[in-house]
């Protein structure tokens, strides 16, 4: 109870506002990746108020997916995007983690496959789209259709130019037909980024995560900025925002991330649904057996 | 560290071979459902012994996600069965919540749909079958075919009785494809059910999950044990056998299903893959970024 008060003390203050990328222009330079915002205590604490927002995280996920059980049209949609080694798969370990798995629909999205590209960049996100009373998360999204599709040039300027409506279009539909989305970059530095795929090289049981290709997406570091703040500029709204997770501290990022997921929930406010039975008859059926 | 070893101590007895049903015929009346095969100790130390495997099933379950990643052919299906209020749900939440979401790939069998229908009771079933390196986890099943459908006449008796040796071919065809089967029935008694479903009725945070269909379905107890005495004693082969769960006490259930799984993945042995890379070379060219 104690570490829970705790928890709560220290998200008083809103990181869901805190952490919003304001509309207009977009300079992920001017943001710490070392930034513990909103979080007073060094990393032993955080792992311990990371621990303590489970049970109340629990219960919130619980109360929406037993709405979304019982006929109320809402999801929550975390999407994850970042450089490699940035943590998305860090953050639904720790923090999606404490989560109970039958209530999360989680999706990654690797390079699209032929019968992928032919559908049109939407369509396998759309199959990917939360039902009712989940929590979907994404591991990596549409974002790298003007992400790495632009990097790279796989697609014509124009094609992923386009994009960018398209995507605030397709977060338009999905913001009405009760799809929360929650945008976060985990941003991190490049000096950082180094160190994480050092110790990838250093460590046997982390050989598989390493991929040779890492270092030629690193080299393009600059282009990839340059995605990144045309992305968030241009798919920057009030009903869906993006927001910057510094995470160059690892248990900071899981903190936040989760915080902000509580925070959502919270916002949604589900309640656990009424009986839709005569509680009185049924106890007497049961009685009766 | 001390938790752990504790845990490890705990298992050593090997609780596959003790909770396996023996094949022939099949007497669930003869297994205790308040039974802690296999563990010394009372309902905290359950808890305790329960959070302590959590590290090691989650390193398990990295290392088969990880060869899965690198091109092995393997996975783990766990099929949780039972009556109503049984816990399918609390060993998910409780049980595979302790590892990554992300290695997980949970599937919740309702009434087939009309269309699911038409295509026969397997069609839905190997949709859901894991990929590589996941482990599956299967709320109902396929078994629900010759259960409900049984006990229920939902189909005529000659097609629910050809079933049990179509379930044998597919899940021979399973194993053969690389799929390691465990199938747990979760084992309550009527008493412990209606304890369990006055509960819901009592406690409005659990309302949304009584159903009264559920009293009507507990009112054909023994025509279930029939079903499932039949089904456990003509599917449980050496490939693909069948273990009994004492469910009663919450604890032990999911302290039990979670040692299986560990024991079936120890079994499995996944080991970190090797690098497919030249590990001097890359290390070369991280530097010079």
């Amino acid at each position: 109870m104690a570490k829970q008060k705790k928890a709560k003390a220290e998200t008083a203050g809103g990181l869901l506002e805190q952490l919003r990328v304001p509309e207009g222009p977009v300079d992920l330079t001017t943001y710490d990746p070392r930034a513990t915002t909103g979080f007073t205590g060094v990393k032993d604490d955080g792992k311990l108020a990371l621990e303590a927002l489970g049970a109340e995280v629990s219960d919130w996920q619980e109360r929406l997916f037993a709405e979304g059980r019982k006929g109320a049209e809402r999801s929550v949609l975390l999407v994850l995007q970042g450089m490699d080694t940035s943590g998305k798969g860090g953050v639904i370990r720790h923090g999606a983690g404490l989560m109970d798995p039958q209530g999360l629909k989680i999706t990654s999205f690797k390079a699209p496959t032929p019968a992928e590209k032919r559908r049109g960049f939407l369509w396998r996100i759309r199959q990917a789209v939360p039902g009712h009373g989940m929590i979907g998360i994404f591991d990596r999204s549409h974002y790298e259709d003007v992400l790495i599709a632009r990097v790279r040039n796989l697609v014509a300027p124009n094609v992923w130019d386009k994009r960018y409506d398209q995507i605030n279009d397709f977060e338009a539909e999905l913001a009405e037909s009760g799809v929360t989305l929650l945008k976060c970059y985990l941003h991190i530095s490049p000096e950082e980024q180094k160190l994480r795929l050092e110790e990838r090289l250093d460590n046997p049981t982390k050989h598989w995560k390493y991929n040779p290709g890492d270092v030629d997406e690193r080299q393009l570091w600059p282009d990839y900025m340059d995605a990144y703040h045309a992305a968030i500029e241009r798919c920057n709204s009030e009903q869906s925002p993006w927001f910057v997770i510094p995470s160059d501290r690892k248990w900071y990022r899981n903190w936040a991330v989760t915080t902000l997921l509580l925070e959502t929930l919270k916002g949604l406010d589900p309640q656990w649904p009424a009986a839709d039975f005569d509680i009185a008859k049924e106890k007497q059926r049961l009685a009766a057996t």
